[in-house]
């Protein structure tokens, strides 16, 4: 197996491609990690939510990091970390970059049921208005494993 | 879709079988956050890797997070959240657990060629050392999406 960096470009083809992330946040050095759905357009990747623990801490420290991956075997994958900002959309200020996240996220996703799922197992309020926000990604990296032929090395 | 919490044995149950979960640590509360293999036993999640950026920020702030998932479909999943604390294995100090370690991770994952192959990305030396490291679990919340029929709702 190899490792190599990805390019720029080959990062945003996985992002663009991708459904789902593991989206990192933190509050007071304490980290918190949760698998979200997003669509990626243009370096800002949408994601849909309604109120919760993940709001609040975003909130209060913007400060985000992503990881999204496509692993098809040990030896074959692709990973990307990426730092970025958290920022909340709101209507009607953003209403033509929502209604672009809506569209984004409608074509790929239940999402609209995942999110009233979600909402629905801590309340029973189902009028709760779900929330866009975006990841303004700042910096990222990533890395390619390949399979190679092995000479069949074994762990001590 | 309905969404319902799992109980602490069906956590363990699914940490149990899973071999890859997502990792955040944070320093001065930038979130960092990627992808390990592992393999737990008695609420130990056990870790391979060499140096780098996540040992560093781990050793001086151990409050870690993974998230660790199987995911069949976007209405048929299972997903654990979990708080814990890094705690570096060293020999001889913690032979015994080291070994043990050793032996989980290595029936398990071709680790000892992953870890080696992301090293030698970086450095030419090959001679480095494997650490091995521990998150004890502090707590642990599981949600499990179940699918069931659905009514046909849209997004607008």
């Amino acid at each position: 197996m190899e490792i190599e960096e990805m390019s720029e470009n080959e990062c945003l083809a996985l992002l663009e491609r991708s459904t789902i992330g593991r989206l990192g946040c933190s509050l007071e050095d304490q980290p918190y990690v949760l698998p979200v759905y997003f669509a990626c357009e243009a370096r800002h990747i949408y994601v849909l939510s309604t109120l919760g623990q993940k709001i609040k801490w975003m909130r209060a420290n913007p400060k985000v990091c992503m990881e999204i991956d496509e692993i098809a075997s040990q030896s074959q994958w692709e990973s990307i970390v990426l730092n970025g900002r958290y920022r909340e959309l709101s209507e009607p200020l953003d209403e033509v970059e929502v209604s672009r996240a809506r569209k984004l996220l409608g074509t790929r996703h239940r999402w609209w049921i995942n999110a009233l799922a979600e909402r629905r197992t801590q309340t029973d309020d189902l009028s709760i208005a779900p929330l866009f926000f975006s990841i303004d990604i700042e910096s990222m990296t990533g890395l390619r494993a390949i399979a190679r032929e092995e000479s069949g090395a074994s762990p001590k």
